[in-house]
């Protein structure tokens, strides 16, 4: 990509032979948002990044490792992501607390930290122009492909890498993006376009319900193009949704993406909680699996968030088939078994009709496959 | 159980030719108390149930059917847990305000209602003293075992039944539990005792995480025995726990309990959700499932919820080996493992080291045989 610069290099964390560590540096005129995961037992690199990035906005550099989570290892942590910062900055010639870091892979194991900063030499000093998919490979862990997309509208490029297959054994974490525009938008007003967009797309999927020590995400400007706000908040969101079902896609043992629609509610903050109440339950997640269509359990999941549902009014639809409406109605199981078979994305719409509010969640069904995944493997 | 009638019969709700129909007829001098699910999509019985007692306190007989949640069916459902009501008071010379009705099964199935009305005169004309493994029996739906208890202490006899194994297929829902004491409390302390002994048994254990449509708990004195009402507490609770635990143990799939703890927190709520949120992860119970010492999970989900924990100061156990205490400590992984292995009630603590709550949250693992029973199934 034209500007943004990486680097990559082996430290060994990871079993595999492939490169785990990333160096990617931002042109200097670039304006960069990172949102950060709330679990309060945070990686270390999650620590040290989230500090660092309060008190300096001017970030040109980060460092990815994969392999290694950096989560769970004492205060130690944070000085070994301190260590990392202070490398890449010396070798890029920036102050350290222009430089972030990300981890993610095991949990509780410290970073072999003298490999890893011969690394970070090493990354450094072979910079070429970033490519999308060999940067996403450098930071997968447990994924099964690489997850980036790029789009180019009225001149202006905007395109990103992600990694995140849930949670998985044997412990790894994080869910990981980086989203790039060449617009040119002034810090205040990105942040509030990436809080609005993370809430839409990357805390609106779900593979496990189980949230990461290191989850993290970055928006950031490289240029200064000139585009109207709205149409980069769009491109932006394209982007972002894009990485999003991927994840998802991915998700450990997951053979379709599920995607649950909350129509009609009084507020967003509702729809978006019955949504998620829905795309977390275990119930409905088997029951697709099965290709049972278990409104039942749909509707169990809708009413038990604290937002009220009124069961009378309530219609719950799978794909084009309307299964229950006030009472339930008569339908072809066949059909709808069917459906479920057949698509690789099944919709679930509720439909509340007691306001104009609604929102999308993307979960995956779960099966054998995810059983096997997190309980076989060990740490 | 002495002065405690009921009455069974076969209304043909489940596939098994057992009794599916149970009445129970209380003396005249007791005392009830109801609670019901949260849930805001309930079953006809329990909108019928809640709304009765809302405005009568003066409960003297309840009929419990099994096969049939009587839930997502529209407003009939509710007409039918009344016609249940009306008839159940005619044949037992009551009012039909005195009469509750409680139901668990499929979901969104009508209830043939004739049948059952049929039923009821059946059980209503056969009265006999309570026995509680056979009123136990009548109300399971897919329970492996009956869950009953009884004690007796100072002469005062306290006992109950319930039945619940998760909301499982083919949509089989709710935990009913009833408790009953020979102890005389007036209404207003038994409704105190009830929310808080509620919240420490069955809002304190999980299977699935998910909340059903019918799930209720009543607590009723029967007698006018005198007795402390801090050791009538005390005996309730343990009636009520051990039904919870069975109920947990009787979990769709489950292989193990898993007893979580959380101590030393600053306050219990927050040691409650703590609690909750480790027992509802999904990488913690196919852990647990799969003998994987795995610490990193458990803190990641301690970490999860919106309460603020210390990494840096928690410390983590399952059974009594420390794993982590602020970073991770050596332990032998196969004796672990032999604990997870060889024990039935698997222990998880977690001490926050930050105050005197302390919370603890029942679970079960999830393996192979959960998906099997959740997605194999159909309705």
């Amino acid at each position: 990509m034209p500007d943004v610069l990486m680097g990559i290099a082996k430290a060994g964390l990871k079993q595999s032979p492939e490169p785990d560590l990333l160096v990617v540096l931002l042109p200097v005129r670039s304006i960069a948002s990172f949102l950060f995961t709330d679990n309060f037992f945070k990686s270390g690199s999650v620590i040290y990044s989230e500090e660092t990035f309060k008190k300096n906005r001017n970030i040109r550099a980060f460092v990815v490792n994969s392999g290694n989570a950096n989560c769970g290892t004492g205060k130690e942590g944070i000085k070994h992501a301190r260590q990392i910062a202070e490398r890449t900055a010396l070798k890029l010639k920036l102050k350290p607390e222009e430089v972030l870091v990300f981890s993610t892979g095991i949990i509780g194991k410290p970073l072999p930290i003298e490999k890893v900063l011969i690394a970070v030499d090493k990354a450094c000093s072979s910079l070429e122009p970033l490519d999308l998919k060999k940067a996403s490979q450098v930071i997968t862990t447990t994924d099964s492909f690489p997850k980036f997309d790029f789009i180019e509208k009225r001149k202006v490029k905007t395109f990103g890498f992600a990694k995140g297959a849930g949670m998985i054994a044997p412990s790894m974490a994080t869910m990981l993006a980086f989203v790039f525009t060449e617009a040119f938008v002034e810090f205040e007003k990105l942040r509030v376009i990436h809080k609005k967009i993370n809430e839409k797309t990357f805390n609106s999927i779900t593979v496990d319900g189980c949230k990461s020590t290191n989850d993290s995400f970055a928006l950031i400007c490289i240029g200064n193009k000139k585009a109207p706000l709205s149409s980069v908040e769009k491109d932006i969101l394209q982007i972002a949704e894009s990485l999003a079902k991927k994840i998802v896609e991915d998700g450990e043992g997951a053979s379709r993406v599920i995607k649950i629609t909350v129509k009609g509610a009084d507020s967003s903050k509702k729809a978006k909680e019955i949504a998620k109440a829905v795309a977390n339950s275990l119930l409905v997640k088997t029951a697709v699996y099965g290709k049972d269509p278990n409104w039942g359990r749909i509707a169990a999941a809708a009413g038990s968030t604290t937002f009220p549902i009124d069961p009378f009014k309530l219609e719950i639809r799978i794909g084009e088939y309307t299964l229950y409406e006030g009472k339930p109605l008569p339908f072809s199981e066949e059909s709808v078994r069917r459906y479920l078979q057949e698509e690789k994305e099944v919709e679930i719409i509720l439909d509340l009709k007691e306001g104009k509010n609604d929102w999308t969640y993307y979960s995956s069904d779960l099966g054998y496959e995810y059983v096997k995944i997190n309980a076989e493997y060990s740490t």
